[in-house]
């Protein structure tokens, strides 16, 4: 019997891909706005940004002073706060759950359902998220990769949670958008796996048979099917 | 002749004491709605805060787990992240520019003075603040500490403004609330010195020859007056 259910974070209750992309694409917006001088147009400069990012990781401090120094631009403070401004103002702007995201997860509750998250990353980003999305009082358990010490698909951190929330892994289902990630992971931790075909990963295809989920929705709403079909058995 | 206007920028444009206190305030009652359990009153944590503030500088990263460590309560990632979200919403909801700024430094603008920025702080910050304040592109220069390399009041930072403006100290007028960061400096630069009477030095009395201001105002806007009176001369 199904007791609980644990939602992966970004790109499934919220459009990080979106986000992030959005938000970097404005940076580079404002820092023009602001008088960078380069050859370089708006789309070659996404593309080296995505590199800063994808070399010094996404939780780096200084992205917009590192892509100005790879261009051989100055790191003027002025563009580096007009990036930054505008980083943030488009985050906040795209820091909303998917619109049924808030009455799948109130329906689930109603329903007597144990609702944890677990995410990757670090755990003050990932819970400030949560409280910005407005949505961190509807789980009875957040968890948190850096507080565990693993990152998804280490199915511990799948087992951990299922601890927390006093049920067995079989007894959870568990929704998340990577296969390499998520659905690998919970698959092994032996939860009942629901892939959600939203953000970057949308079209990404197993690689083996631990990425196959159990269920695919692109919608959180169609979750409560799911629970509703894992009920009849 | 006057052909330039100098400001400060924290507590001289916008309300800078205020918005940090309410800010403070905000995030230590965001800690406790979010499950902090302490003896301590909300007063009393933000004393503590205060002093956290004191000891690590302003621009110490972690100040809500300091607190935290400090009072001896666990530094939950929840809790912090619950600080760090209340801190930045009242941040933004009080960085405005005190009402009369926009119009008083277009006119200065329309009379033909030029318009400098001689702040404190680090670079990208500082810029950060003009840029959210709206009010960046009315400054023909903005001189920060951290690219000079010298702090207020050494009169080095007021002469490199005047400098890039093209004028001599002697025909720029330097408007600040500080007697003994600002007004103190700018003396010393040889500048005309308005003393605004704003935020948590309102009161201040001089401590020495050099700290006594040229003109006292209230206002941003009768600055203008000053303008006019020293146009007589």
């Amino acid at each position: 019997m199904i007791k609980a259910v644990l939602f992966d974070v970004d790109d499934t209750l919220y459009p990080s891909s979106k986000l992030a992309e959005e938000a970097r694409r404005n940076a580079i917006r404002a820092m023009i706005e602001a008088g960078l001088e380069t050859d370089l147009s708006e789309e070659d400069l996404y593309r080296e940004l995505q590199e800063v990012v994808k070399e010094y990781g996404s939780n780096h401090p200084r992205h917009f002073d590192l892509l100005l120094r790879r261009i051989g631009a100055d790191p003027e403070p002025k563009l580096v706060a007009a990036a930054v401004v505008a980083y943030h103002d488009t985050k906040f702007a795209y820091l909303k759950p998917y619109p049924d995201v808030v009455p799948t997860l109130m329906r689930l509750r109603e329903m007597g359902f144990k609702l944890g998250a677990v995410t990757s990353g670090l755990a003050v980003k990932q819970w400030e998220k949560l409280i910005r999305l407005g949505i961190h009082h509807f789980f009875h358990e957040v968890v948190i990769s850096e507080e565990i010490g693993v990152e998804k698909p280490n199915p511990k951190i799948f087992i951990e949670a299922a601890r927390r929330l006093g049920v067995k892994p079989e007894e959870a289902v568990y929704v998340g958008d990577r296969l390499d990630k998520d659905i690998k992971g919970a698959n092994r931790a032996g939860m009942v796996t629901v892939r959600i075909r939203r953000g970057k990963y949308r079209d990404m295809e197993p690689e083996s048979d631990d990425d196959v989920p159990d269920f695919e929705i692109d919608r959180p709403r169609e979750l409560l099917d799911v629970i509703r079909e894992l009920a009849k058995d």
